[in-house]
């Protein structure tokens, strides 16, 4: 037993040094289309993610490669089964998106902006009333913010904004309540960017792997986390989905939920940050059940907004708003009624779950 | 734009009804095992969970296999991609796992059920009794129930109860506390079996694709769900991880999670059941940020333990408990410090996320 096991973890070693990868195999047309910036490799790390409709010539070579396979595979001797160890998504990686604008924000569209008055809710704004769009942005507070107040007097008639507490029930369902009195019109889109991070992350206030020591993750924190980034995002919809409607046969209304890469589970190779991770894993399954259960009716994507320079990053990231909202709004005109789940980033590499 | 739809849509349609796989393409020591009962035929739908070691000789062969498919793939003509319809993971596609007993359950052992008076988890503790293991088992009822009052009659050295409400901080810390003042010595497993399940699980309250209506998901079943399901585990594991100990260099300790498929992101085809679905993807996270945080200490598991005729299934179900437990216990067994953290089901199936 020990020879096997040593030759084993040396094994392991010595593939993940080369960045293990396994290699999938299909018609051309079943290979990933990387326009830019992310590599043009098909790792099967993603291959989950890779869902894309080959055409009709290659649908049936596509079935009878997999039977050939399945020979291959039951006439194989067996192995005992290992894992690498966890490790983050590498950069690159991913399948990427060819996003053809299919269902494109122009002045047609009223766009509720979950979260709008900061950041990258404030961004979406400003970008979508650029589009042409309607827009309506909630923000917390009981009076309404300056930068809010601002795009008020500057667009009367396509801004406005409504208070929605997103901790209270009451709150929310007064928020769809005076949405309806606006006879505004059917929402085509709405973009649920709201969401906390809290300081406390670790699991038990040591540093951990790559980390520094942080503050103790506890249960108060965990509730509050889920209360906000998980709970709050159904029940809007709940409240708000009957305020949606098609601008066409195939222009169906699009359900925009900011979710993160953290909250991968397979992308999780740090651990920690277990409430806000947790809630994003717990958000991405929420959004999931609703794209089936509404199937009929509206599309749901899921979008990662990058490490972007906001405050809750502290003013650190990589990209800024603009650059994220432009490609997270790339992932939403580029879906329509043929277009299932799916979690998307900024720079259009699907993300896995 | 038109013609191209209807095609699309019409290729969809007839990839769904062939059961449309991709194909993974390796060395042949790349390729899933399949003892019994699933399926031998590899499946890209699940390529992400299945990280499984190939031997030495065949590291380089897999290396340049990548490069050759790389070039393959930068040299193709780029498509649109659109994405097939959400659906359920097929039964018998998953890789299944060769397990091993590289840690076996015996006298050796000093096993913790969280939720052992009941179903699966009383399941666990006779099973793992009859392995000779010392099992302690909580409950969350003040008084000891009947069956484990019974077991300790049965075996007075090897089977210990311990009060704990997964609800209250205090009561888990206090457990920990009690278990610690008991000196039974390192505890080499956790297997942490608790959840709940309640009736609000709809969207709206209506049918949705293949459900019957159902009692609508609100915010106060959200959140017990998200206590019990996913906080208590996290609390559970910051307090008696330090409880653990290894037998050896190899026999890590061995976290055990009971989650459930429902919990996977991928495999949610049919939507609905938003609180417990959800709760479960959370854990997987957290389970996850575990396995990276303690890597130097324990392994982490995450099992799914079937659809089991316990209370919790209303006594419905495909299986008996003994068939379950025995399932998820032989992952248990297969996991050592060479495994890494993977989400596995009775049947030895791989779960993707």
């Amino acid at each position: 037993m020990l020879p096997t096991k040593i030759a084993m973890s040396q094994v392991r070693s010595s593939l993940q040094s080369i960045n293990l990868c396994w290699l999938i195999a299909s018609a051309t047309t079943h290979l990933l289309l990387c326009s830019t910036p992310c590599r043009a490799f098909a790792c099967a790390t993603f291959a989950r993610t890779t869902s894309i409709t080959p055409m009709a010539s290659n649908a049936h070579s596509s079935n009878s490669n997999m039977r050939h396979s399945s020979s291959m595979l039951s006439s194989s001797k067996s192995l005992i089964v290992h894992f690498p160890k966890a490790k983050s998504v590498q950069p690159g990686t991913s399948p990427v998106e060819e996003q053809e604008k299919r269902n494109p924000i122009d002045e047609t569209c009223n766009i509720l902006v979950v979260g709008g008055n900061r950041g990258i809710g404030l961004e979406f704004v400003n970008q979508c009333l650029t589009s042409g769009a309607t827009v309506i942005a909630t923000h917390r507070s009981e009076d309404i913010p300056s930068d809010l107040e601002s795009l008020q007097t500057k667009h009367p008639q396509k801004f406005h904004s409504i208070q929605m507490d997103l901790s209270s029930e009451t709150s929310i369902e007064n928020a769809a309540s005076n949405l309806r009195d606006m006879n505004l019109g059917p929402l085509t889109h709405i973009i649920h960017n709201a969401g906390i991070y809290l300081p406390g992350t670790s699991f038990d206030g040591t540093p951990k792997g790559p980390r520094d020591a942080a503050p103790k993750v506890d249960k108060e924190t965990l509730m509050k986390t889920y209360e906000i980034n998980t709970v709050a995002p159904l029940l809007v919809a709940q409240n708000f989905v009957g305020l949606m409607g098609k601008r066409s046969e195939a222009l169906y209304p699009v359900y925009s939920f900011i979710s993160s890469k953290v909250g991968s589970v397979d992308d999780n190779g740090s651990g920690g940050a277990y409430a806000y991770r947790s809630s994003k894993s717990a958000l991405n399954n929420i959004a999931k059940s609703l794209s089936a259960d509404l199937a009929d009716t509206i599309r749901v994507v899921l979008l990662h907004p990058g490490w972007v320079k906001t405050d809750m990053t502290g003013g650190k990231g990589l990209i800024d708003t603009n650059t994220s909202v432009r490609g997270m709004l790339n992932a939403v005109e580029s879906t329509d009624s043929s277009t299932s789940f799916r979690f998307v980033d900024y720079k259009a590499c699907q993300i896995p779950w």
